[in-house]
């Protein structure tokens, strides 16, 4: 009988591997930050004991959800703005925020915040697309949340960042070599779109994608504007256009991709482009809806994102999850299209996969670290219990997570974040409220 | 001084009256059953004392929301059968099941849980379409919500309930004879939909609705495949039939009406017929979107409604609000259609006026009966806050609604039901899961 760290008991225990099938009554046996073994309850006793056992009876075990895209510190700005036009949204309301509050401080107070967010709605990793990534390194870690975090680069100097154009590839070549070994951050490089980054700075970015092996993380084909845009620069659409630059890989990271042509379905297939999908951010703002059903049976390989919750309004995948499943059914006819497992298999594994994390998270199986979520049943709008996927998809809500592990550390106790104060995140923000409102 | 039996104080106070401007610290008078006075915390104090002062900071309060349609007992069938086609769903799944279980201690148990799930998310008043009303309402009654329960109608007999087609009507004057003085209870008639019900059904619906001045509440337009089967039968659409055969009134409330005409939209805006929009459910089945902007626009009051929960699939109108407000602006490609105002306007007073409560319930006015919500605001998701109408539409979770009073009386307190035992209703669902499941 070998001693492990912690034993988590399941009655409903959904790995996302294989044909996907549930175990009933399963079990994890964690050894520090790793899963040693998976199986019934019964087939893992038999082989560890442990002094530490979570749950039972109630709680389905899943991987943590994989928030594919999103600009964490602007969760500052949520509710700043609503119900008005995009441009009118970033050019009278986001960039004057951004301008006046945008900083170092401003980004490790509300990276606190959204990462409190989404570790209680079972977001054990996040994608980001921002600026002064390496405070907000030091905030995640400080939290024990898995990010892959992206050092913003645009056309323009951003006072108080990036004094000079230059200053963005320095800032992000520095992150990438304070975090590239680091066990919780991935460090990469995340352009801003087609429209505010010239295939220069595109080609930069990438040679610093590709010489470190990070992850390029871009907006792309997000609006009719920005399509029209690009055609009349550059005679093509943002797909063809990044393609025809050397852009896309398999290290590529496409958010959004509302608009596409097949052709554009076709070159993203090729290339093995991975795509986040940004639903809830792309209704709200009246962008348009993504052709999810038929990137799908190209072959793309899909997950979710929640974009920034100025625009979302909130950070949950699982929210994104129910809504894509339903959107996506009524804008195809047809009400097979996005069933509850692919949603699961798109916030787990293919969210990994994309962001190039597939052999370390994504999915419960002996090696990867323990990134997982258990999720309380014994809940009204839970009840009763048929098929355990599609309460997930179509039923849960951020609330019934309980507990969340990532890299083998309880982050989240029955609700409560151990690793920081909640009060203390929450009070920050009510701070920053009544400056920002004045 | 006058002395009240409860007041209510809340950092933020929306009333849906007038301008929807909110009060800040304000506070409600309770006296019995009845709002007796709205104004700030300073103002309300001055006038009246209270032993009882509920909530004060982090606190928004608000209408209860109302539920403009459901079929409650259906909860025991949540995630019964899910993305599959709506004929293979009806046929091999939904029928059979209710075939082998309604009965009246089916919905005597299923609507306990779907009162709980509903009181815990903030709804205080629920429009059904189903059977064994007089059972439900008893149901209803003990749980200690507001429940307008429609004694359904169809062209054959059900075993168990209606051996021939006259006992649905004997039923259903049975109940509104039982329920017509009832403080909680409203009992109507709900005729199931133009496809499964004759004109002369119609007509008979009809005539009691008028007879005792109660909603008559049916399902109007909401396939593509129900379009066309009127469109044989009659040569009409849905709306056209129903109105040629006498039935559009005040009285009527029209749910789905997802594929409408021009044509359509001028007559139910002419015949002052409220709308029920359930596009939670109409998604998931993808039967398609109705064109809300338009019938708002057309000067037709809509509300919303979660269906089932076998379709939903569950019966939170503040995901109902949120999901609307984004599908409705990618649909239109306009931004600013249903915004946050309209959509808590759409939940509460527009649901009361549609389902003929306008005078009772549906916003917080003196005079009005105290049905009210609470909801907490200290919460990660919810920080920070700048419109709290937009926190509530966008980012508010029924997880946040903390306490609810109906008709004056707390029914849930800090999240606990207070008039019955929730782990008995949650076994019941248990239990009845498993006998379902075999």
């Amino acid at each position: 009988m070998e001693t492990v760290d912690c034993i988590i008991r399941a009655e409903y225990l959904l790995t996302m591997e294989g044909d996907l099938s549930v175990i009933n009554d399963g079990a994890i046996a964690i050894s520090s930050d790793t899963i040693q073994d998976v199986g019934t309850f019964a087939e893992i006793t038999k082989k560890y004991s442990s002094e530490k056992v979570l749950c039972g009876k109630n709680k389905v075990v899943f991987p943590g959800l994989i928030n594919t895209h999103s600009h964490a510190a602007m969760v500052y700005f949520r509710g700043l703005a609503d119900d008005i036009p995009l441009q009118e949204w970033l050019e009278k309301h986001i960039w004057p925020a951004e301008g006046k509050w945008m900083s170092a401080e401003f980004v490790d107070d509300a990276v606190g915040l959204a990462c409190l967010e989404m570790l209680k709605s079972g977001v054990t990793t996040y994608t980001d697309q921002y600026f002064f990534q390496s405070i907000a390194a030091k905030k995640v870690t400080k939290i024990g949340m898995r990010g892959v975090l992206g050092a913003g680069v645009i056309d323009f100097p951003f006072t108080g960042y990036a004094s000079s154009v230059e200053d963005y590839f320095t800032n992000a070549e520095n992150l990438i070599n304070e975090y590239k070994d680091d066990e919780l951050i991935t460090p990469c490089i995340a352009p801003h779109a087609t429209y505010t980054c010239s295939p220069e700075n595109y080609r930069r970015a990438n040679e610093i994608s590709a010489k470190y092996n990070v992850p390029i993380h871009t907006h792309v084909a997000e609006t009719q504007f920005e399509i029209s845009q690009i055609k009349d620069r550059y005679g093509k659409t943002p797909v063809e256009h990044l393609d025809a630059i050397g852009l896309l890989t398999e290290r590529f990271i496409a958010v959004h991709c509302v608009w596409l042509t097949d052709k554009d379905i076709e070159i993203l297939a090729e290339r093995k482009v991975g795509v986040s999908h940004c639903i809830e951010s792309n209704l709200k703002l009246a962008s348009g809806i993504a052709p999810v059903p038929k990137l799908l049976n190209a072959g793309v390989k899909v997950a979710f994102g929640t974009d920034g919750a100025a625009s979302n309004n909130d950070l949950s995948i699982l929210g994104e999850m129910s809504t894509a499943a339903k959107v996506h059914k009524a804008i195809s006819g047809d009400p097979t299209v996005l069933d509850s497992k692919t949603a699961l298999l798109m916030a787990t594994k293919n969210g990994a996969d994309i962001i190039g994390l597939g052999d370390k998270v994504g999915s419960i199986k002996a090696g990867k670290k323990a990134d997982i979520v258990i999720a309380n049943l014994n809940k009204p709008h839970l009840s009763p219990i048929y098929d355990i996927y599609s309460h997930i998809t179509y039923s849960m809500r951020p609330s019934d997570i309980e507990t969340v592990l990532v890299n083998g550390k309880v982050v989240v106790d029955n609700r409560t974040l151990t690793t920081m104060d909640e009060a203390e995140i929450l009070g920050k923000a009510r701070e920053w409220q009544a400056k920002i409102k004045e």
